[in-house]
């Protein structure tokens, strides 16, 4: 697990973590992308650091001195590598802009607080001024959840101020707490502060024997705070569980004081579980300052697997089989299947290794073959031999083919790669971007037809050529998740191209009964469609938890809950 | 499944279903009671019907009139029976108080809505004529949740209306809503309306196969729009899951109109879980009329166990053991492990056969013993032999002794009849309830200990015999429940006696970490420390969102969020 979960540096401000580290794409791969149409432009690095335009700093030496008295000046910044590294998550908008020397979604100051107790004090300071806050735990949203104009725009309505805007914007970077405050081996708990980074998780709770189990593709960067925050779900959450099925309590500060909730008992039948306001809040709710999750005991052993399936649609009635005849417990921790073009595409980009699969499954008819891989972890060598063994005889018996478990290992050695690949893309002029959304298994083949068929043409505007692919990677009894992933030479207005496609999958994803986001969150990308998911009465609700506990409104605004 | 879950008659208004199916308690049951110090009093019957008294009915002809203009005239009702059928639910106090003829609890009107335009449009008359509503299901509550004097008391705090009063109460009956709306055998999902009683629910299922797996104590009288409502467990939940673990979607009729929530999709992250306010909300804040729940294949097979284990704590230790290791899949779908006194009650109750039992134990070594009583269900029996036999391993390890079967099957023969003995004891100036608590593993021991103490301490009150007895009936990996069964002769005043014996035990509760409630739910009775759970600023967000969906307060008034 550690050469997985190593830590990289703190991103680069125009993309993902180091880009010395970034793994560059083949030949072979560049080769592949043309020859679907999809051509490599010239090389174009983003502007220096110094070119990037900064909306003027709109907080006076007032404001900054209260919040110096908060957290000292050596935690309050306001230089401008400070200002673009908080200027936007790691969407393809987000990067896009700054890559082009747009900082607009800059906050104007950036504080570290020490602990929960500054920050409880720092709300209470940006409350009284009018100021809004932007929480800001490893920045990786892809979905416009801490940039800055948003909540520059004013306060949320809903809020008692109404209309009237904020006085600035300051983004609360919750590094400085990233302590693992508690473990309870026998309850199998741990009590973790939001800023500790993926791999600190891991480095903290390795001396125990224990493991979160939650591998996002954004581990590396992304906080504990920001897992619960968004309702995240990892690459392993099939067997280890969605961010939320694992928090059991919370504490979060507020403007109007510290909500406590959970943490007692595994389960309550006290009323409305209002621990579930607190995963998925998105920042706009309060600021996460502890959180206590299950955790598992150190897988001591892995099992892989890797099959051709005849198609998607037999690949994913294989995996309903694992979902619900198998069942929790026996089924893999990771468990993905990729449907016929995202295999095509993984089997073109593996080069030789990838031919000689495809060879492999011609000979047995698989002409247009789906990938299924699967991995398995625990700590008892028999009880995975028998998973593996109980789990394969589904995959095998509606035509499916075992291919050797390297495969499965390739997947899991490229698993952090992504983000990479897509600055590298970014560079060359090519749009790329991922959305994901899940839905009952019913709706599931046409759900995943309908979406990537709106992105195709959304794309393909104009003869270009398109990759679409799609992947399921998380199974529950009643359904699944599909994940896309998108790539198009970029057009003359590449933000409205991508708004033009984002919005087609997202209306294309509602029409088909699917939810609006499985495990990106909410932000601002995907607002406009939250009143398609839990209805405008559902709003209000939300609008009125927001009133109480952030009366005016300086919460993260604009995120997760639409303006009126 | 049929004889366990076949239909009773709606009960009778002073107890449990049909007084002429209630089994006897034994003459070797009422000595063993004796020889514990709790003496049978005379027989003393309920009062008549028409001894009850009655509040008069605070509604005027021309409210009567505009609700039979909702729901047609044959579906208001205003007589004795009705209104007294309907004076509250199934807890000690609730019963204590009827066969004392006590009726202050009744409804002015029941009516029995045909639909959820109905129920919507029931609502919105009632908003608009300030009359309080008690959502009525199968009236099994056994924690204050459908009792009229709290209703009565006016509008709640929170809601626009400070305190005016309403102008009455009105019990929403919902057994009209009885239908399986649809099933979806793919991603085994069943819609059902809120009036299904349980045996209902699993009729309506078993042509497709199907089961939802849920069977609590009140199975017989229960409704699914009450298990969703009040957060239910039942006694499978181990395996089947919670209902709060199945609940996919919802529709909630409030004042405001309709909340749909859910139903596309297992998991979700946009934004907090509304549907979560609503599992849980106890008719505060809207009335469910339909509801979307995974459903699970009928078991074609079943396996059963007992052990016996040296004790209470090495029981909890064993199922910390299945919980932990042996995990979700694996776990017996129902898990019980009675302490040493619930142990020795129960074979002194079996007679001839509990003797030979303890005499097995005592020739082991097990003087003190604690009985753990384990079920398996599902379609392969292959696969549930595996599952017994890794279950057994870990029973085994630790002193423990297996039982013949047939133990655990008498145990699943009599699992409903608990309501149907506490009538008889009534019957005969016993005090007898339950309360139940769930908290992490490693505070079990010591919660288990200071409740039943304090319970113990607050009975034996002038030299009183008392049994309490305790088991954990479902268990997690951080966790399990805790249920107490108390019995001692009745005091002068038996409300006062209760009162104090339940305040003693949930200060207990709180004092000790555990969670209020693990599946009774809040009602009236855990009102009062519902802020020792969620905090006052958790309450003031509770009533945030009640006074959005119910501004004029008329919903379940005093009931789930405890007045200022």
């Amino acid at each position: 697990m550690d050469e997985l979960t190593r830590s990289i540096p703190r991103s680069v401000w125009y993309g993902w973590g180091d880009p010395a580290e970034a793994p560059p794409l083949s030949a072979g791969a560049w080769s592949a992308l043309a020859s679907w149409g999809v051509a490599r432009g010239p090389q174009t690095p983003p502007v220096a650091l110094e070119a990037v335009e900064l909306p003027p700093i709109a907080l006076g030496d007032k404001e900054v001195a209260a919040l110096r008295e908060v957290v000292g000046s050596d935690h309050v910044h306001t230089d401008r590598r400070s200002r673009v590294e908080h200027a936007g998550g790691k969407s393809y908008p987000d990067l896009w802009r700054l890559r082009h020397g747009d900082g607009s979604e800059a906050p104007d100051v950036i504080v570290e607080p020490a602990d929960a107790a500054e920050v409880q004090r720092l709300l209470e300071v940006c409350a009284e001024r009018r100021i809004a806050v932007v929480p800001f735990g490893g920045g990786t949203s892809v979905v416009g959840g801490v940039g800055g104009v948003e909540a520059r725009g004013g306060a949320v309505e809903g809020g008692d101020t109404g209309e009237q805007r904020c006085a600035g914007v300051v983004a609360v970077d919750l590094r400085r707490l990233d302590q693992l405050l508690h473990v309870d081996p026998v309850a199998r708990l741990a009590t973790f502060q939001p800023g500790l980074r993926g791999p600190d998780i891991e480095r903290a709770l390795e001396p125990h024997g224990l493991t979160l189990g939650h591998f996002p593709q954004s581990h590396q960067e992304a906080t504990l705070g920001g897992y619960v925050a968004t309702r995240s779900a990892g690459q392993a959450s099939t067997g280890y569980g969605r961010i939320d099925d694992n928090v059991l309590g919370v504490r979060l500060a507020t403007p109007r004081g510290e909500l406590v909730l959970g943490g007692r008992s595994p389960a309550s039948a006290a009323g409305p579980r209002l621990l579930d306001l607190v995963v998925g809040s998105e920042g706009a709710l309060g600021i996460i300052t502890e959180a206590t999750l299950r955790v598992a005991p150190r897988p001591a052993a892995k099992r892989y697997a890797a099959w051709l399936l005849p198609s998607f649609h037999a690949g994913s009635e294989a995996l309903r089989g694992l979902a619900q005849e198998v069942g929790p417990g026996l089924l893999p921790d990771v468990c993905r299947l990729s449907d016929e073009e995202e295999t095509r595409v993984n089997l073109a980009l593996a080069g030789r290794s990838g031919a000689v699969l495809r060879r492999y499954g011609r000979v047995r008819g698989l002409e247009e073959p789906a990938l299924v891989v699967l991995v398995w972890e625990g700590t008892d060598s028999a009880a995975l031999k028998h998973r593996q063994s109980v789990c394969e005889r589904v995959l095998g018996r509606d035509g499916g083919r075992r291919l050797p478990a390297r495969v499965a290992r390739a997947w899991e050695k490229g698993r952090f790669a992504g983000p990479y690949l897509r600055d590298e893309l970014m560079g060359r002029r090519i749009l790329v971007d991922t959305l994901e959304t899940a839905t009952t298994w019913d709706r599931l083949g046409p759900l995943h037809a309908a979406v990537g068929s709106a992105i195709r043409s959304s794309l393909a505007d104009g003869g270009r050529g398109v990759v679409v692919m799609c992947h399921v990677s998380h199974v529950y009894a009643t359904g699944a998740s599909l994940y896309f992933t998108f790539v198009a030479g970029e057009s003359a207005d590449p933000l409205a191209q991508w708004r033009a496609v984002k919005s087609a999958a997202t209306e294309a994803i509602v029409a088909g009964g699917g939810t609006i986001t499985h495990h990106h969150g909410v932000g601002v990308d995907h607002a406009p469609w939250l009143g398609a998911e839990i209805g405008d009465l559902g709003l209000d609700v939300l609008r009125a938890i927001k009133t109480e506990l952030d009366p005016t409104g300086i919460l993260n605004p604009g995120k997760l809950i639409p303006r009126r």
